[in-house]
C-alpha cells in the first residue's frame, strides 16, 4: 500500500483528494493536514465525509508528513508550497503539488504574476508538469510533480495536437474563452461570490490578465515556439466544470476530418480523453465527477478558423484526479487505478 | 461474476446503475435493454457514458435477458414489470424492481393508485421490500425484490426506529414534507418541468395525494398498525437529492437525547446509516453521488412534537445504489461492495 | 413628492428598496445611507443600480436622515434601529423598519432572542405591526412601523384567515415548514454560504430556534391566544422565494370549499393576494419580483389536517414592497402605487 | 391610449411583453393571441399572471387583431409572421416582429437558413431593423420592424462602435463566443433540455451554423462592407441573460483608452446602455429583467486583440424590452416609456 498525506486537506481540493485517495485501493491514507483547520473533526467541516475519512485534521509538520508518507499532496495556497516542498523531499517523499509555486519555470514570471520571489528555483529546475498525457514519462521518473491548472489543462489538452500538427499555420493570437464553475475560487467566502449573486449570473474577469495566461503559453510552447495566448475566463452559475473554447486563426486550415484525425489519432488508447465526433460536443455535466477530459473540433475554412472545444471537471482532472493520475504514474501503478469511477449524470 | 442486466436502461435509473454496476467489480454488465431507444448507442442518448459503457442499447427480450443474466433490475414505467417479471423468474433470474409495480401488496391499493389491474397477483405476495436496513433476512433469499420509492426510503428510514420505539405515543397523522430534485421527475420532457419554469422555484405538488403516501403508510405499518401519514412533496431546484422533514405529533415525547440514542443504536453498524448529532443536520450535497442516508431528529416537548430529518440521494439510495445493496445481499455479497464511493462535493 | 430616504441601503433590502422607490412615481429619494460602505459609488456596490442610482452612499446622520426625509426606511442588523427610531422620530420623520427590533412586543422576548436589551421600549409600544392586510387601519395612523419578517409575513396570510374562522378546531402545533431563498441570509460572506455549498442543496437550519417562531405565534395570537407554532425553516438553492407550507391539525376540520371559501372572502379585493384554487399552488417563481403572496388550501379531514401553502418574494412582499405598501398607507397614498409591476417570469 | 395585441402570447415572449405593456402606462392591451393555448385561461398557461393578465388566450384572427390594434407584437415561430404581417398592415396596424423573418434582408439567405421560401419579399424591403439605438430614425416611420435576435442585439451593440471607428483594422474573422440563458431557446419541452441535464452543465451548440451569424454578418455590415464573423453561441445553466465577448483580430489596435472613448461618445445619452470603466465588467445578473445593455471594452495590443463585451436580458432587450421601446418610437412616445425598470439583483 501507498502511503499518502495531504497538507491543505480543508479545502474543495483537499476534500476532492480524499474522495479519491479513500477509493483508490491501493493507497493507505495518512495524515490530513490544515492550517486553520488544523484540530477540527473532519466531519465538522466536511459534512460528506462523515463515516468516510474520521478523526481530525492534523496540523502541518513537514518533516513528519515527509516521513511518513510515500507521497504528498499539496493543495496549499500559492507561496506556500515554496519551503514545504524543499522539505517534503528531503524527508524521502514524492510530492505532488496542485497549486501554482512549480508551474511557471521562470522565477522572474513567478515574481511577475505572484508578486512574490521564488524560493526554490532549484526544485522549479526539476519540478515535471503533470498534465499527464503530455509528460507521461517525465512524471514517471519524477519526485516533484507540478499539477497545471484547471484552466491550463483544459486548454493544453484542446490546443497540443493540434499545434504540433499545424503551429505554423496559425496566423495569430489564439483566444481561449473559457467557463468555470464556481468551485474553481475555492472555499474562502468574499465579498462578490455570494451565493445570491453568483447564480444565475454569467460573467467574464480577468480577460487578458489572469496567472493561467502564462502558464498556458508556456506549455503550449513547450519544445519550442507556441503561440501568443489570449484568456478570457468566465464564471457560470455552477459548481464543477471547465468548458474551454480554443479560437485558432490559421492560414490554410485543415479540414474538420483532418484535424479530427489528429486528435483521434494523438489521443488513441488515452484513458482519460474522449474525442468527440459527429455532431457532439464537449458539455461540462458529462464530466462531473470524473477524470475525464473531453474534446470536439470544428474548422471554419472560409473564416480561417480552427476552434477546439474541451469540458473537464475543474476538480478531477483540472486538480485531484489528474495528481492521482500523476502519483499513479510516479508509482508505477495502472495509471488508471482508482480512477475509473463513470461520470455521475444527470 | 455475476451476470446483470438492466431492462429500461435509457432512463436515469438506468444510467445511474450502468454507473454503479460498471464500478462493482463483482458484476460482468451484459444488455442494456431500452424501449423506445434500443438499437442507438448508449453514448448518444447518454454522452457521459462515451468509454464507459460500448455499444447500443438492446431491444427488451425478456426470455434472452432471463437467461442470460443472474440478475435483473428493472428500471420501468409502472405496469410494465408485471408480466417482465413472471417471465424473468421463469427464466431462472432474479429481479430487483426498481418501480412501483410490487410495492403495494395491496391489489385493490394498488388499483386506485396506479389505475390498473395487478396481473401479477402471486409474485405480489412473494415480493420482498428493498428497504435492505429493514429488510435484510427477507432480502437475502428473495428472488424478487421491490425497491422501495426514493420518497419512501427516506422517510422510512426516519421514522421506523421512532416508530418501533414510542409508536404508541403518536397522537395525530404524521407529516411529511418532504423537498426533491428534479431527476425523481424521469427523462422524458414535459409541460411545466421546463428548465425556466423550474430553476429558482420552489413548489409544492399532489398533497396528500401522491402514490407514495400509502406506499409510506404500508411500510410503516409492517408488522403491526401504524400511524396516518400526510406527504406532502415538493419540487426544488436542483438535480439530485431528497430531504425529507418528518413531523410526529406525540404525547409525552421522548427527549432528544432519548430518542437520539435510539436511532444511534439502532443504526449502529450500518454502514450506509450517518445519524447526525450535535448541531449537525442533514443536507442533500453531503449525500450527492453516495449511497448514504443521513438522518438527525429534533424534539419540542412543549409542542409536543417530534421530528425527524432525513436526505439521501433519490437516484443513489433511492433507486440504483440500495438496488445494488440489495443484489448484494440476495447474492451473498459483502453488502456494501462497490458502494463505497463517497459523496461528491461540492 | 414624498421625500424618502433609506438606511442600511447598501444590503440587499436596501437595493430592493432602492428598486422600487425610483419607479414609485411619487416619491423622491434622497439619501442612501450605508455603513461600512458610505462614500462608496453606488454602482460599485451595486452595479445593477448603474443609471439607476447615481452618486455615492451617504454616512448614516440619524437627524439630518430624519429632517430631510419624510420617511426613513431601516434595513439595520437588529439593535441599531433602537437608538435611530427615537432619532428620526424626534425629527419629524416617520420610519418603516425593515428590521427586527421593534417586532417582538415584548422586551423579555426581545432579550431572550436577540439577546439585547430593548432600549426603546416606549416605542415597542407605539409600533404598528406592517402586515399590511391586518393591520392596515393602524398603520394608517402609525408614525413607526415594524415590518414584519419574510417568514412571519408568508407564514401569517397562510393561517390568520384559517384561525379566525376555525382556531377553535386546532388540536395541537402548527408546523410551518418553510424553505427560503439565499437572499434572505442577507449579503454579508460566511462559512457554509458558498455558492458551491449551497447549490445542489436543500438543508433544514434552525428547526424549532429561529427567532421568526416567537414573532409568528405573537402576530397569530394578536387579539386572543394563538396556536402554538413549530417553525421550520429550510435553505433552498435559489436567490429569493419563500415557500411555506403550513400543517394544521384539527378536530372537525372544514372541507377543503369551505376552507377555500373563507380565504377568497377574507382576500376579496386585496390587490396583493391571489387565492389559488382547482388544481394549481403557490410556486415561489410566479411572485418573483412582484408583491405577491400567493395563497393555496388542502384538508385532509380523515388525517385531521388543514395545510396552506404560501409563496411570497422574500425581498418584496417579505421586505421592501411591504414596507413601500406601508408607506403608501401611512401617507394617505393609493396603496397599490408603484407596487404593481408584474412578476418576473421565467 | 395606444391599443397594442400580441400574437404568440403563450410563449416567453409573449409573457413578458405582457409583463412590459401592463405596466407601461400609455397602452391598452388588447387580444393576447395564441395558437394552441386558444381558449385556456392566462393564468392557467402562466400562473405569474393571475391578477395581471385576466381571460384567455384568443384565437389567432389576423383581420381583428389588425383592426382592433393600433400595433401587433408577433411572437412566432419563423414562416408565421409571413402572412401575418401582410394582412395586418393590410388592416392598418403597425407590427413589430419579434421573430426572425424579416431580419434576414436577402430572400435567398432566408431560404438556406429557414429552409422555406419567404413570401412577403416586397416587406422584406420595407422592414426596419429594431436595433434602436442604430436605427432610430427609420424605426420612427417604420410600419413593420423586425426585431433583432437576442444574440445579434447583444453582438451589434458589441461590435458596431468599434467597427465604425477601426473597421479598417480589423485583420481577420471576429469570433463572438456567446453565453445565454435556456429561456432564448423557447418553452417548448424537447430532449436534452430537461432541467436535470442543463443544470450544472454549461454545453457549446451550433458553433459556426447558427443561424444568428448571418444576421449578425448582415447588421454589422449595414451600409458598407463588414467582418466575417464566427458565432460560437453557448447554453449556461440559467434562465436569462446573454453574455457576449467578441474578439477582434486588430492590426494596430487602438488602446483600451482609445476604444473607450469611442463607446462613451457613441452611446453617450442612450439611456438604455451603459459603458463600463476601470475594472468594471459586464455581468448577465445586472441586466436581469431591465432593458440595459451594458458594454466594456479590452485591448491587448502585443496580442493584437480587441475584446468587447456585452450584457443583455435577452427576453428584454434582446426581446420583448427592445420590441416596446421600437414601439414608442414608432409611435412617438418619449422612448423610455414604461420601460426604465431598474434590474431585479440580487
Amino acid at each position: 500500500m501507498i502511503r499518502a498525506a495531504i497538507a491543505g486537506a480543508s479545502g474543495y481540493g483537499g476534500a476532492e483528494l480524499v474522495r479519491w485517495l479513500r477509493g483508490h485501493g491501493h493507497v493507505e491514507l495518512g495524515a490530513l493536514a490544515a492550517g486553520r483547520g488544523a484540530g477540527r473533526p473532519v466531519e465538522d467541516v466536511f459534512p460528506h465525509l462523515s463515516g468516510v475519512a474520521e478523526g481530525a485534521f492534523a496540523p502541518t509538520d513537514w518533516d513528519r508528513l515527509g516521513a511518513d508518507a510515500d507521497v504528498v499532496f499539496l493543495a496549499l495556497p500559492h507561496g506556500e508550497a515554496l519551503a514545504a516542498a524543499v522539505r517534503l523531499l528531503a524527508a524521502g517523499a514524492r510530492v505532488v503539488d496542485l497549486g501554482a509555486d512549480f508551474r511557471l519555470r521562470n522565477p522572474a514570471a513567478y515574481r511577475r504574476w505572484y508578486g512574490a520571489e521564488h524560493t526554490a528555483t532549484d526544485l522549479l529546475t526539476e519540478a515535471v508538469c503533470g498534465l499527464t498525457e503530455w509528460h507521461r514519462d517525465a512524471v514517471a521518473g519524477a519526485r516533484l510533480v507540478a499539477n497545471p491548472g484547471c484552466y491550463p489543462t483544459a486548454s493544453s489538452m484542446a490546443l497540443k495536437p493540434l499545434l504540433e500538427h499545424f503551429g505554423d499555420r496559425v496566423t495569430g493570437a489564439v483566444v481561449i474563452d473559457a467557463k468555470s464553475g464556481v468551485s474553481g475560487a475555492g472555499r474562502n467566502p468574499r465579498d462578490g461570490y455570494q451565493y445570491s449573486e453568483l447564480n444565475e449570473n454569467l460573467k467574464p474577469y480577468g480577460a487578458g490578465a489572469h496567472r493561467h495566461q502564462p502558464e498556458i503559453e508556456q506549455e503550449l510552447a513547450a519544445g519550442g515556439a507556441g503561440p501568443r495566448v489570449f484568456f478570457s475566463p468566465h464564471l457560470a452559475p455552477m459548481t464543477r466544470g471547465i468548458l474551454a473554447a480554443c479560437y485558432v486563426p490559421m492560414a490554410d486550415a485543415p479540414s474538420r476530418e483532418e484535424l479530427e484525425a489528429v486528435f483521434l489519432d494523438r489521443y488513441a488508447g488515452e484513458p482519460f480523453v474522449r474525442v468527440l465526433t459527429g455532431s457532439a460536443l464537449p458539455q461540462t455535466k458529462a464530466t462531473l465527477g470524473s477524470n475525464y477530459c473531453d474534446l470536439a473540433v470544428r474548422v471554419d475554412r472560409d473564416r480561417g478558423l480552427a476552434v477546439v472545444f474541451a469540458a473537464i471537471d475543474n476538480l478531477v482532472k483540472g486538480a485531484a484526479g489528474q495528481a492521482v493520475q500523476n502519483m499513479n504514474v510516479m508509482l508505477g501503478l495502472d495509471e488508471t487505478t482508482g480512477l475509473l469511477a463513470a461520470p455521475v449524470f444527470p
